[in-house]
């Protein structure tokens, strides 16, 4: 398999270098750009959702929504108010890559815009690997998929910024321990900043909305 | 991207001949052999742990319990009963491959054994393209993670003999609809044998019990 090593170190080397590219032009427009990482299933459509919901009057938010197949979520986004929203449909791959990113933001225009909010396809390994260019990587988990899940796929929570723990209106439903997965999670990754949410009821969600709002207002201020 | 495409072409094609080598050597032995997909957390680890209380005392079963980091599974299922556990874990890769399972193999003594179960990484995307040399895949989706899963993971569903729909204990907490799940897995692949359990409570696990007895019994005499 030495082959096929090399050939994924040449990708993700290509794969990098455009990354950078996007980041330097997202930069320059001042555009703070979040990349939402997570198993299938564990919120990051409702998340957007209930931010644009929150935010809209108050940023101009893009939107970018991965998945392998469907349209679906693209489609939640614009009913939930997403004034640009993109889909990016993989067609099969596991993850979103930058070139995928790059061809989808060559026919944004971007003027103005606060935030760049890309929800990448449902995967909880294969996209820790792929930059798109973003700032900061933000992964979910749900209380309902198990408290080791950091230790398991740990790439993912040391490459993350920021862990929303979503669904936590299904504690008590399993034997799923909140202080087990972020003393895990914490282990894994001493820097992450952790949010306690549970998007289909819109609880705890003002941290998460204010943590936005900060990274908006730093981003301005490191521009002007 | 063409190299890329084409290098992963011969990488599937040599796990496609190690699969056909592993599946001949199952087939002799007459050992029903199943792949367990499905996103992290929907529930593999606690259907085999049900599965072992249940049929521990029916067949000789073997588990591999696949993970991209730790051995966690493999110490449950040991903890649960099972007699032959093997962990394997990836060190970072996304799914199962077939020269994985092969080693594993090697070092197993399989005499006598009725069932192999391989619980794969959880991933629903890419264990979907590597064949292990398993006569069926079975897919679990729980009621946490959205009904219109099977329309944006299409080909894990259409490459899996069973669905297990889990977590039903949980339903009506959320939005999730059972029979709109059944009805677009079904649309993927009219063949799917569908079950409805919850793992944790127990419930709904007959129907699963017998069909692998099913199976076993009608390998045995596909062998006699």
């Amino acid at each position: 398999m030495a082959e096929k090593v090399s050939i994924e170190k040449k990708v993700l080397s290509k794969n990098d270098q455009i990354a950078a590219e996007i980041r330097a032009g997202l930069e320059k427009q001042g555009i703070v750009t979040l990349n939402l990482v997570s198993s299938p299933g564990s919120g990051k459509t409702s998340l957007l959702e209930r931010t644009l919901g929150a935010l809209n009057d108050k940023l101009k938010m893009a939107l970018i929504a991965g998945d392998v197949q469907t349209v679906n979520d693209a489609r939640r986004l614009t009913r939930a108010g997403g004034k640009i929203v993109r889909p990016l449909v993989t067609g099969g791959a596991c993850h979103l890559d930058a070139q995928m990113v790059k061809k989808v933001l060559e026919k944004i225009n971007l003027a103005g815009t606060d935030v760049l909010l890309i929800e990448n396809v449902g995967n909880l390994v294969c996209p820790s690997s792929y930059d798109l260019g973003e700032d900061l990587k933000v992964v979910l988990i749900s209380t309902t998929e198990g408290d080791d899940k950091p230790l398991k796929y740990p790439a993912m929570f040391r490459r993350s910024s920021a862990m929303i723990l979503n669904k936590i209106d299904l504690l008590g439903m399993s034997n799923f321990n909140p202080e087990q997965v972020k003393k895990n999670a914490l282990s894994i990754n001493p820097h992450l900043t952790i949010f306690e949410t549970s998007c289909t009821k819109g609880t705890g969600l003002d941290a998460w909305y204010n943590w936005l709002l900060e990274l908006v207002k730093a981003k301005k201020a490191g521009k002007s």
